[in-house]
Parts: structure tokens; sequence; C-alpha cells
């Protein structure tokens, strides 16, 4: 296992939208990045998440057609389907797994696989993909997360942190 | 700067409640947070959100006094308000905030640090606070976050990972 700091980690990773096709992902490292998600901070402990491991090339290429803006999930070796669970938390089914999903990008990207996080907002793609992977209606379809090793370094640019924060009341600089 | 690896951060991070009232939050370490926080992926790029910092005593206590589950904001040195903005991204403004939470919990943690994560749903709670930090109706309140050296060592419990994760298809196995 590649190791890496916290913060370079947080820096240098950035969403990957080519993947090796000749590299497949190793489940060892695969499981390291569900552990680092299952270890995110949930509201009251409730953990209102799960997890779909997609590798079927038919259901990969099946997601890249129902996604707009996810072509590239039928050419990354894994998808990872994030659930909510508003039966484990209602308040906080559509926020906790986020959080666990950024554990999982930072997990791979510690280990040297690329990742591309892909929101579902729109029951137009999230009814189709309940169908695809036979998820209960009780639970909704929050992201999808193409993984792969990379096959591009791209470049990324951030608001300047003084534009992003205030001290004491908004708007107010330090 | 204590350095930490990623996989051991997001592991050994727990909620912290109790905080060390003699040690004050350095203001390099809380920079390096908000930074971490800055890089956070974001749904089409939009970064919708923005961070107030709360040193005030008296802000604090107020803070602590509106919220039902964050008594000890009154303790922390520091309090971080986390915003979001729908003009930004109408569809990721509760989304997208969380996930630069996540980053800034890891980095707290990675120097040291201690935090602990309270979300903010309510209006009851919410418009209180948008008075006492001069937030524009604009913006929405996501969570709040105490930030301090920990004056505890809590454990935490998560599901197996085997509950969690299914392979192809919703509750099938390996």
């Amino acid at each position: 296992m590649i190791g890496m700091d916290v913060l370079e980690a947080i820096r240098t990773r950035r969403s990957i939208r080519k993947y090796d096709r000749n590299r497949d992902v190793e489940p060892e490292k695969l499981l390291a990045c569900l552990e680092a998600a299952r270890w995110a901070p949930s509201a009251s402990n409730k953990q209102p998440w799960h997890f779909i491991v997609v590798r079927s090339k038919e259901k990969r290429e099946e997601l890249a057609r129902l996604h707009p803006y996810g072509k590239f999930m039928a050419e990354s070796p894994v998808v990872l389907v994030v659930l909510g669970d508003p039966q484990k938390h209602q308040k906080y089914f559509k926020c906790d797994p986020p959080i666990a999903t950024q554990n999982f990008l930072l997990a791979a990207h510690a280990q040297g696989l690329g990742t591309c996080w892909m929101g579902v907002v729109d029951s137009s793609i999230e009814e189709p993909m309940r169908q695809l992977l036979g998820v209960p209606d009780n639970l909704r379809i929050i992201c999808t997360v193409s993984v792969g090793y990379p096959a591009e370094k791209p470049e990324k640019t951030r608001q300047p942190l003084e534009e992003l924060v205030s001290y004491e009341s908004f708007g107010k600089g330090k």
C-alpha cells in the first residue's frame, strides 16, 4: 500500500475522467477505500450509507449510458454506487454518504488510484439505476464514483481563501 | 506542522466534545484546515461554500445556547460555521459544503486538533445564527464545527464492512 500525508492527499487529489484500460483495481486497495468510507463521521453515528461495487462491464456501460456526465464509467474498471438510508437517519441520509465518499476518494488517491464523483439528483437517472442494481425503494442513490488508475493529470483551480473565509461575522476579514 | 498518513487520519479521527481550555488554536494550523477545505471536490467546480471562523467568546456562548447538541462550542476556542451558496449551485449547495468540512476535520486531526461536527437543519436554529453572524439571506447555514485541542479520547464503533457493501447488485456478497 502506498501511503500519503493527509494534507498532501487533499491538495493533490483531482477528478480523473481518463483511466488506464489495461490496469485493474486490486481488491485490497478497494477494500482500504471502503474501510476509509466506513470510518466517516455521521450524525448520531447512524451511518446511513451503503456501497455497491460494480465491476461488471455490462452494468458499467449501462450506468455510463444513464448518467449525463458519466460516459467514462464504461472505461473505469470499478464504479462505486453510494446509497443513503432515510430509515437510518431521516435528516442526514443525503449529507452523510458524501462525507464517507470523500474519505473513499482520499484513500483511493493515497493509493495511486483516480476517481471521479458524479452526483445523482434526478429521478430520471435514479430510477433506472435502481432497476439495474436492484436497489430497494427504501434506499436512495446519492452518487456514483468511477475508480481506476489515472491516464491523465488534470489541473484544477480554486477560489482564493480570502474570498471564502470570514472572521467573526460574514464578510469580515481577518 | 504534524503530518499524518491519510488512511491513519481517517481511521483515528473521533468527534471531540471536551477541549483543553488552556490551549488556543494556532492561526497557521487553522489556515491549513481551511486550505484543506478549499481543495475539496465540488459539482462543476462551483465551490458553493463559505466559512466563518468564530473565536469571540460571546458569540461561541450564544452559538452553544442556540444549538441543542452544541454546548461545548462555548468551550472550544474556535467554532467554524459552514455556509452553502444556492446561487453558486442550486442542486449541490447542501452536499458540497460537507465534503469540504470533512477535509477540514481530517486536516485538523492530522495536526493534533479535535473537532466535532454539528449539522444545522432546523430553521429554528438557523435563523438566530444568521442574525448573530450577519449571514445574508441568499446563503444557508449547513453546519458548525467546534475546534480545539482534545481533552478526551473517545472510542467509536462502526458497522462491519460486510453489512455496508454489496457487489454488482444490492444485497449481493462478494
